[in-house]
């Protein structure tokens, strides 16, 4: 490496790229871990730390630490990562040591060297004023920080792009649902004919579902926003003064403008990620309600003439390279890929959370990576999905009313007048010799024309 | 067959054994789905049943569609089932229709023909007074019954088994913690030697760990509260007397003791099962915390003499069939492996509830087996780990107070004092020399004696 | 517990019911073990012991180290074990120790005492003459045997359980796929109509399916006939004479009928279970390939009106508990969710597989029995499928007909004369007109009715 | 869009980038699925579909289809493809239409407008010579490219990267194993204690294990090398001539190098896709031994205190933020994440795989980024396992000997001279007094001293 300079950290020395901030530790990590292509650590962990590195920095200042110099200078290099302004230069991959403690370092590291260089020094040349170590990372264990980062960007990730993308969503799907409340069209269960239903009181089943969905991911936000911070290595606290861990969470609050708090139980934070856990079961659970519900819209518009074709969804792309004047529905299929996405990453977080130890979680990175990539996902398939698709969806008026007409299951409604077993006959002679319902009670004397027209009423039976 | 009577349904007459209340339809089903062993279906939905159709029966007479006749008479068989008196009447399996419906006709059947007997008649002589489908099923649908009999069991399991198992789990844990609170220990991240740590500590994580899973579960009751019935069909209620879901829901809250509602949206209900989905979600992260817990037992008290064996658990069984006088943690092992399946069902589960089309999900007999088995060994298992191994931990002092004495991680407090780089140096020294901190921190010169007891004191860092 | 006897182990004395044949071990694991139902450790473990204990007493009677009487009394009671005359001796549940000690202890003293017993001695008078640790598990561990009966179970219900089932499935596939070879019909992708198809070339899909499944699970086999017995206690064969590892397994080989060998590695044999990860994985890939065949022949039968409707599949029950003159795909959903089931239990036995530590995996019964578990529920439905639904399957002539005359999608074999932007215009003209290809394609001009007629021919477009 | 042109396609006209070769129907994905990252699609599937296009332009041109220009042309843009020259021309993402239509419209056009710009013309001016769909795409749909580019990419990742790689792991664990072959020490059995075994043995059962998974990851092979190509939109091969699919698929061996052969069912090869979930499946148990394998390194490497520390791994990075002079496992850490996701991508993969209808799955850009993601990241993590790692494990020889020679498990010895109880006896009393099995064995006068040391010698217990 000829455009290199050396640092040293306590194992040696180690030549990094000249230009980069980072130092020896953020270098052996870079080298020691080529697994997948670099810089994988999802950058909303970094923009995380950023945060937590300046309430860090604030706190010990006043707890007199920390000189206002030191403080200051730490602060202005946060705000530069906070403002996405060196996103490039945290280089490691997610799959590195468990704890995350290289990319901790690589934080470290490049706030110490950057302000450096801010104070108008050369890089490399000269100790820096700021200890990656003892100033930066002053009152602190990679074991805390990494577990706060992972909560500031979860809870981040949920509040401000996961739940108001899923709110569109249902937005759009109680608009339908009103819209569509008289339009009374055929039931399936068992994919088979049913009792009918309107077009409405089927939408409203997905507002439903995606409000109960809604509910769950809120009620995940307490225990999300529990801060492990405070805990250092293990929990104790040890290095921190008193009243460290409620200060520098207020700080936080008033940074990211979220209402974060203390973990009531610091041992459990750092060595169990439980609250990650329990906040990706369930997006977990609106990406099983959304298979359903996306399931439902591709079947409903299937065909143009061979399907369902119930509703029309928009044509938003060509369907095929092949055959010419195809549409296809593609916004389903690509939020049921993100949802199928989901559910494989739940187990992985399940697996991760259960591998624990003593005192620490190892899983760390790839708990945070797999929950940011769900909720990042989840959010922009609902906000494509609502805007090219369901916003879009008209009824079929023709098809409903074919389809209507001709069902079979209508005898249902004459099970309270004639029984289960007359009423099953009707239909099977209706089936078998291809004739209405009206033809076939008639014909077997079981009930008048008058009596089937008032009791069999689609228009009563929704 | 020649024990057999003939029955009959809608599709021609069947051979029953004859000293069955069974019906056509159940065995129809028995026949045609030898998957697995008889009677698979969980016994837990069959009572469910019990309450739901005598509820069903008073709503109907209330309404005046049933004689109090019928209402009575269901109503006494309905209290046999609850009873367990008529267990042997459900032979179907779990693989069977995906709506259940089988299992709603093998009750309604069962009803039908004990009925039938009890007012003194032979079995398959003369029609039963009582029709299964148009009384006993009055107002019904399998896809409502069966959905609303879910609910009934996985509530009841939650309340009355799981919840108080895991409470009483908690509780060893927390006496535990208190017991241990000033047993300083060596602290272990990544496995490896970390700062110190109390044995309390350690317990409260676990604590804490369970409390936040308790609320998680305890939040999803309500979800799961909410019930099908009176849907019917396909969520439009057809078929139904208005106010018949207040009415019947009103009934099964008295019948249980629970506190059941009518769902806010019967389609959501019984097209999909994010209920169950979701409190499953709340079991599996029990699931998760637990296998960290019992791993971290099973590892402290690895040993006798070539492992961690910081503390005692009890020798309940002869531990090899082999090895003489070994003793395992077999507690552990049993609670990891239930834990384990409830991982594995979750993702059944999860993609079960993925499943549904239109207007019904047909995976319910699939999730409500996977449920009631998670919730049922999960409570038998915290009973069992908390009876049989949390309740007889016992510190073993002497080798908490080696590790302790040994750790080089004490070093860690000097980082204030001296910062990082000396603290490493220190560190390595002793690490290298097999020596104590106190003799290189000297020995380099960077503190006095007096300066080393004083900052470096276990008691002082937990 | 007034009826018992007293049997004791080295940990001391207990009382355990006076007629069982099981003792003190047994009974500890029955008390302290109560997880779910009684007995649920799967019987095809018991079964394959009996293989095991049996060989072992002929080996070890070879050997020179058993005599011949204790060799013929062991044998005598595997007997019955392997003929399922003492199956209500095994009492315990799959969620005890993760070894399967507990079991094989069951196996150790239920010998032992039936052998007892067997010869004219009083249950609990006398010490019996063949003591359940020196003799019955003579060069044994409960280590290396519950993983070599896991393999002979696993084996033995794949070879004649699982593997003719499936080809059953596959063969009635077959015989459709050429009974409907020259019905053309419309193709689908995207859900949406495509070109032309034969049914006989849809289903060959899926017997192409089924038979890859096959080859993959048949591929497996070779490594589930490694068997672990010789290994002992940690794989080193410790308390086995030279030789013993081959003899037993020949023996195996010659009680059971099946190709087992020595394990090339026994400590892999012991401390991992890569060989039912291995062929579980292989029961998954089919449990896919079923989804998507039973999903799609429920997709093609349904209606009767209002849906698909291109198949006709067997009405084997009324399907709906109110719905008159319903019928479902029952057995669809069946096998749905039994595949589905599958998949979740390949997730408890990967996560099992991944838990051995050092020179033991202690998920043992857990693994057993989700694959026991998933190869007889699959066995099971693929011969209840095969029945009761593929076997049933007729085309409905007229509804494939209607599909495929009015498709779009013929227009696809214009794209090599006259291009793909033409061909589209001419599908998007017929489909916003509700034309035909025909009418749109002379209308505009792009190709004669002769040529029209000459390129789009479906019976030359499969 | 300022710098924009304009392209157009059967929808209508869109505005792309104006120094880009992508056309309208890329445009028009690009905006509609705003999905996580850009250019998300696997640049392994862009690279295949390079080898794809040029094969069908030169087999099209051998049946007189496509004039010697046109084949050149492709050709030569397909080479810079291949040699990623226009890597930067493939913005799309995987969460786009589940057929891959998307990216193989991007590659059809942005191959027909860089062929345009090389023939001197200018983007967005005169009708290209070469069109995207006529041209590009004859005789092909993106059902059947997309399918065979997947298994393109898939074969070359796992028999260019992932195989090698994992052999390299075997073969640096096969050097430790027999490096270690003498160094006996304490065994393992539930965490506890157990018999003896050497160090070498404990590392053949991970070169077995290892072993076992190449053998299974190499047997798929066979299945992933069958390429759909050929079978067109629904693998009737509509609109390819007679013999093409078998000339494409020697083109394409020809150009890669390996040993693809004809689909044997091109239905089956579109519409599902087995030969994935089967891979992928072999990958995934590879991930199952690897986490066994990895804890094991960790767990005998921990301390270096109060762990086991039987065997030192090489200290590559400062190991604390905080604790001075702390190393960890970190390989082992970043292996056991990378294999947690495989677990839960197979997860993905499986539901995915189950999920397709009639003609086709609509899952495949999913299943090609997770297949793709999981052997790339298991081929790094192999690599930097062995290099980091397990290359420098060394034994620990002064902690073994201490363990081996206080193990009580060496009693087990003693069960063919004594019996298991007087063993057990022997066991109990030294753990209970603390004392050595010899002592005791002597005190209670089961044995002399020369019988127990002749009886008791852990080299001849391995």
């Amino acid at each position: 490496m000829t455009h290199s300079r050396i640092e040293k950290d306590t194992l040696g020395v180690v030549r990094v790229p000249i230009n980069k901030y980072w130092g020896a530790q953020t270098e052996r990590s870079r080298k020691n871990f080529k697994i997948g292509p670099e810089a994988s650590m999802p950058i909303e962990i970094i923009h995380a730390f950023g945060f937590l590195k300046k309430a860090a920095a604030h706190v010990n200042f006043e707890f007199g630490f920390l000189s206002k110099k030191k403080k200051d200078m730490i602060s202005l290099v946060c705000d530069e990562i906070i403002n996405e302004k060196l996103n490039d230069q945290f280089p490691l991959v997610i799959w590195q040591t468990g704890s995350g403690t290289h990319t901790n370092m690589n934080i470290n590291e490049v706030i110490s060297n950057r302000a450096h260089v801010l104070m108008g020094k050369e890089l490399g040349k000269f100790q820096p004023l700021i200890h990656p170590n003892d100033d930066v990372n002053m009152s602190q264990s990679s074991n805390d920080t990494f577990s706060t980062a992972m909560h500031i960007a979860a809870y981040q990730k949920l509040v401000k792009k996961t739940i108001p993308s899923i709110q569109e969503l249902k937005k759009n799907f109680e608009k339908k649902s009103k819209f569509f409340q008289n339009i009374i069209k055929i039931g399936r269960t068992h994919l088979m004919d049913a009792t009918p239903i309107t077009l409405g009181q089927e939408f409203s089943g997905y507002v439903s579902q995606i409000d109960h969905g809604l509910n769950v991911i809120e009620k995940t936000l307490d225990h999300l926003s529990e801060l492990a911070i405070g805990g250092t290595a293990v929990g104790t606290g040890l290095n921190t003064p008193k009243g460290y861990d409620k200060k520098i969470t207020e700080y936080i609050c008033e940074l990211t403008g979220f209402p974060f708090k203390v973990a009531k139980n610091k041992f459990e934070a750092i060595s169990s990620h439980d609250a990650i856990v329990e906040s990706h079961s369930a997006i977990k659970q609106i990406a099983v309600s959304l298979i359903k519900i996306s399931n439902d819209i591709r079947f409903l518009s299937s065909g143009p003439r061979s399907g369902i074709g119930e509703i029309y969804i928009p044509e938003n792309e060509p369907g095929s390279s092949m055959m010419p004047g195809k549409v296809n529905p593609t916004q389903c299929e690509a939020i049921i890929m993100v949802c199928t996405q989901i559910i494989g990453n739940d187990m992985s977080i399940s697996m991760a959370g259960s591998s624990g130890n003593y005192e620490l979680n190892v899983s760390k990175p790839l708990m945070a990576y797999n929950f940011l990539q769900s909720a990042q996902l989840l959010a922009d398939a609902c906000v494509s999905f609502s805007s090219f698709c369901v916003m879009g969806i008209q009824p079929n008026y023709k098809r409903i009313k074919e389809f209507l007409d001709k069902s079979l299951m209508l005898v249902t409604a004459l099970n309270t007048h004639i029984g289960y077993e007359k009423s099953a006959e009707i239909a099977k002679f209706a089936y078998k010799n291809n004739t209405t319902l009206k033809e076939e009670a008639i014909r077997l004397g079981y009930l008048t024309i008058e009596e089937f027209e008032k009791f069999v009423n689609p228009s009563k039976m929704v």
